[in-house]
């Protein structure tokens, strides 16, 4: 099949590669409906992360069950699934305790920008549908598998609460899926920090209140501003620059909870600031499986669209082009039809 | 009248001051029932912390009132009160979020390890009890003005729940004062990390189910080997070095929560460390002005005895006497008699 293979920076090819087989009694083999590139696709992609040998890309992914191992019991052949891009078993201590993300089985999914996929920990990793969905709806529900649960845990770790200030720092797709998720946990007022008018445009109909251009000191006071000098009860930081992540914890207010999604390149915290910031802070590789049978069903009831994040489409062939757009900020999110 | 100055590292005296005055309408003037030294006073004490000429130590007190402001409502002269080290208006809306430890008006207490203080914005900080306590809870009773309260917040911070599983980082005063908080909070196991045979009694007097001496990695082994290699919910982190946060951060589970409240001291946290780990934190200077009344009517009923902790007693003039014994760690906690 044809698949996507990273060979170096920036050299993404859509080559042949072998179709993925059951390897372990708990793997299923799924046929994608679709998939997409993630902005954490970019850091090796931009060589801003050390690659061994050609890496198999791609983490996010649904579509249906066309073989499963000898161990598998919740889903078969023929259903449709979703998965997260953390495989998890979903009964060991942490993902019982909501932090699938880094359960004691813990892999990331690689090699869903294909055609076909092997899924491992098919049980606890997979959440099916209870029937087929209608294909209009396959692009939300791919965005359930990453991007929109990304957010959504942004805004749950920040404790986004009915009521809430909510400050997102960052305008990409996460960014994007946490002003959503933060509207639907019944944030009162959700200010998106973004300088560019196309994801401005989709955060206001997301559900944010107010648009803040300015980063960095400025921003911080135009937030100040915004809050009667008070700061954000919540901020979403969905970038992982040092600069970003000042500025998500200078927005807060004390007593206020950042939850951070963008994985940090070269943050230190000093421990004196955090202490007289008197801020929470809790981040990480997101928990999808925690919340994916709320968000397929929220999808699925057409409640909500967060398939919209997606503005390029391409076939899977063109998968370079998907890279560069994104690269390029031309491109919030590329879907991939396969 | 005699009070404590410190005047430069190691060099601490009983000397003639000026009694306080009213400085300012919402001031008040008490009558200290008893003080005492605290951890942190040992900074500055060692050298550690910047000097800006001679300092008028002490932050923690209770007593009588003798005057009040023109502005001041809520108490009034001749009754008993406890207030927080930090001051606080507790009307602003940080005060009102839960943190009046960062009141738009915060100002840090001083000078209470003397026979007088002035308490400003006496209204936001003070408590007052309805009749005067017996003699016998004075101990207590100071105990809650910041080193019980730092303890409770910290366990309040680490979200300590029934049926938690705690670690505590730090013996000293305000960690056993975490162990008795958890106990309080329902906590079903409480590991103190704790070298000291005498610290060790007093933990597990307060309710530590387990005792590691270890610190370190090998200490963070242990904690695994006690939680089924899960790690524990909640950690109280009661030290403030590189260290101690480290283990504090390595103890808890995928999830838990750390509460810190040792002030950091040559600390950095890596970003992608802190992502991984996947934690949440919150730490600070205690909001104990949020937690008094409780933490007041727990003593005043006599169902916790956090008096205890003062395992030195002096007489205001031995002060010196009492500072080496803490420096030296003879003393957990040494309280002085005015």
């Amino acid at each position: 099949m044809l698949a996507t293979v990273l060979h170096g920076p920036g050299d993404i090819r859509c080559e042949e590669v072998a179709e993925p087989k059951i390897l372990k009694p708990t793997d299923a083999i799924i046929k994608l409906a679709a998939t997409c590139i993630c902005g954490s696709d970019l850091w090796p992609f931009r060589g801003l992360q050390p690659l061994d040998g050609p890496m198999h890309m791609g983490h996010e992914y649904c579509g249906a069950v066309v073989e499963v191992g000898s161990a598998v019991k919740t889903v078969k052949p023929g259903q449709f699934v979703v998965g997260s891009f953390c495989i998890s078993d979903n009964t060991c201590p942490h993902c019982r305790f909501g932090f699938q993300s880094s359960c004691e089985q813990r892999e990331f999914m690689s090699g869903a920008q294909a055609p076909y996929a092997r899924v491992p920990l098919a049980d606890g990793t997979l959440v099916a549908t209870k029937t087929i969905p209608d294909d209009d709806l396959i692009p939300s529900l791919l965005a359930t598998s990453d991007v929109l649960g990304t957010g959504w845990y942004a805004a749950d770790a920040a404790r986004v609460q009915p009521g809430s200030t909510v400050a997102v720092v960052g305008d990409g797709a996460v960014g994007l899926m946490g002003v959503l998720a933060a509207k639907q946990m019944g944030a009162a007022r959700i200010i998106a920090m973004s300088r560019h008018k196309s994801r401005q445009d989709l955060a206001l109909e997301y559900g944010a209140t107010d648009i803040v251009a300015e980063r960095g000191d400025t921003g911080v006071a135009r937030i100040r501003e915004l809050t009667r000098n008070v700061g954000a009860d919540s901020v979403l930081e969905c970038v992982g620059t040092s600069e970003s992540m000042h500025q998500a914890i200078n927005c807060a207010r004390p007593g206020g909870s950042i939850g951070f999604v963008g994985v940090p390149h070269g943050v230190e915290l000093n421990g004196e600031f955090l202490f007289f910031a008197q801020k929470s802070l809790l981040g990480g590789p997101a928990p999808v499986r925690r919340f994916l049978p709320h968000l397929m069903e929220l999808v699925l009831s057409r409640r909500i669209n967060p398939g919209k994040v997606f503005d390029l489409t391409l076939p899977l062939k063109d998968v370079a082009e998907g890279y560069r757009a994104m690269d390029e900020r031309h491109a919030i999110k590329t879907l991939l039809r396969v």
